[in-house]
């Protein structure tokens, strides 16, 4: 099968097609979703060597149980060991003998199939179009945010960064009654969550006062946003920290100490709100699709990211 | 009156005897403690020029409020507006409009003579020397990390530093049920921390796992004690950041986010608690005192700090 590789370079390759090990399936992959975590894998975050890619939908082609076979899925990225104090808490994204889709350990699914245990897999229900399925991963690690802290309706929530991922929490935390204002760089992104009904000001504004939210969001992938998150947050607030970069991170320890903040990094949630979410419309996504390419013109579609300030780049792996 | 004073260089002065306000208190000082806040604030920490200290005991020589001349009294240090929302939520130690004793434009107590309000003022118990009660603000930072967050009995808490606050907080922990491993570098300092009945291992023992501590504090003081608590602490734990220094701290980015961790920032606590602790000795402190020096000797005494690794050193005001 044809595939992304990747092994120090990124390559587009004949690969063996993988073989389903029991309890796994055989997925056929029919659209993938090119993720931030991706760009930091060819610049070395996590060492990974192998086929890259964890958003994606596909069916199912290959499986022990019947009953899976020709569904259309999309499939959790972590992939636990099922028996260690994590797993018993719910927790396997924490297992720390996981492998991970395409970031850890596990080719992913930059490619024509990939494989995931049974257990990963959830339906995708007619509603979702292959296009808004491949954000079930990206909308899930918004919703993360949720399940680590409780956000009273009304909280006021400073979110930097208008990409792909900051558009995500901007709606997801719109929808659970937070009073969001996004903070932004770019026009025309900062344009489609205004229609979305949240306040959006451009980085900078002087109506951004330091200590004035009592929540803050960094999703904007780069160490500086962490910086402005931390000035913006007032004394005993939260900083959520969404960004995964590969380096380490600077900030104001006088800042966070003496104002007693909660700095709470955020990163994979589980796809069942997401599915729903995305399911009724509340997480609108069809304006966040720059440009699809197909899985052969793979290393043109990361070219393109490099050289524009695109939102979602798919990879469409043909019929 | 005699004070230390520091302008960009400390020195001891004669300056006017302070005037108390109305609603005010002219303390006395007995006794005062050099904290390390002191010590960075003489390498430019929160831009403070006056006289610092803000660890004292002493006795109130005048007051409007007759009652309380005469009493021996500890001091919180933060002097609140009073009528803001961070106030009116009995977090006056985080109003934007305060003040702080010896630290942000409030004159300390490496005095003769401090002024405070009364209603910063607390008694202290015959049971406790004078001595012991100027570690009254130190337990209670200790004891702040008990107000931010839930710590069930038996928790087991790697706790970095065996300097002056890391065995303040060694003991607070241990006697709210947790299971305390102190991680230090002094043989001396780490065998009182053992007399207590707390674990006690070396930086960099092998029994040092990464990812092994649910709860861990960085008590250093300094920005290597951040980077160890991140390294041992457990996917979804919290690192209770103590250190208060002067400067930026750098961090691993992505351990804080993939693992999802807490970063709590943790300062000042109020006072009652640890003057409770104190009276019944669940604190001892009396092997803390590394040396005292009469006030007039004042730089001499943070000579000594800088020249050894003290534990407390106190200033003593005369008779």
């Amino acid at each position: 099968m044809k595939a992304l590789y990747f092994d120090g370079k990124l390559s587009l390759r004949e690969v063996p097609t993988p073989v389903c090990a029991p309890g796994e399936a055989l997925i056929k992959v029919l659209m993938a979703g090119i993720c931030g975590t991706d760009r930091e894998i060819l610049k070395g975050y996590s060492g990974f060597h192998g086929i890259p890619g964890h958003e994606f939908v596909g069916r199912v082609v290959e499986c022990d149980d019947s009953r899976w076979i020709g569904k259309r899925v999309v499939g959790e990225i972590n992939l636990a060991c099922g028996h260690c104090h994590w797993c018993a808490r719910g927790l396997g994204r924490h297992c720390p003998q996981r492998t991970v889709l395409g970031i850890v350990n596990r080719p992913g699914a930059f490619a024509e199939y990939v494989t995931l245990p049974v257990e990963n897999l959830l339906d995708v229900p007619d509603e979702i179009s292959d296009q808004a399925a491949t954000f079930t991963e990206p909308v899930a690690a918004a919703c993360e945010i949720l399940e680590q802290m409780t956000l009273a309706p009304g909280t006021r929530v400073a979110l930097i960064g208008d990409g792909r991922l900051g558009l995500l929490v901007a709606q997801v935390l719109k929808h659970a009654g937070a009073h969001v204002t996004l903070i932004g760089r770019h026009g025309w992104k900062m344009d489609l969550a205004r229609e979305w009904g949240v306040k959006v000001l451009s980085e900078g504004d002087e109506e951004l006062a330091p200590s004035s939210f009592p929540v803050t969001v960094d999703a904007t992938g780069s160490p500086h946003g962490l910086s402005e998150a931390l000035r913006l947050v007032e004394p005993r607030g939260t900083v959520v920290m969404k960004s995964t970069f590969h380096g380490a991170a600077t900030f104001d320890a006088t800042k966070l100490v003496v104002d007693e903040i909660t700095l709470l990094g955020s990163r994979c949630g589980v796809f069942a709100p997401a599915l729903e979410l995305l399911r009724h419309d509340h997480v609108s996504v069809r304006h966040l699709i720059t440009k699809t390419f197909r899985l052969e013109q793979g290393l043109e579609a990361f070219e393109y990211l490099d050289q524009t300030s695109a939102l979602k780049v798919l990879l469409e792996m043909g019929t």
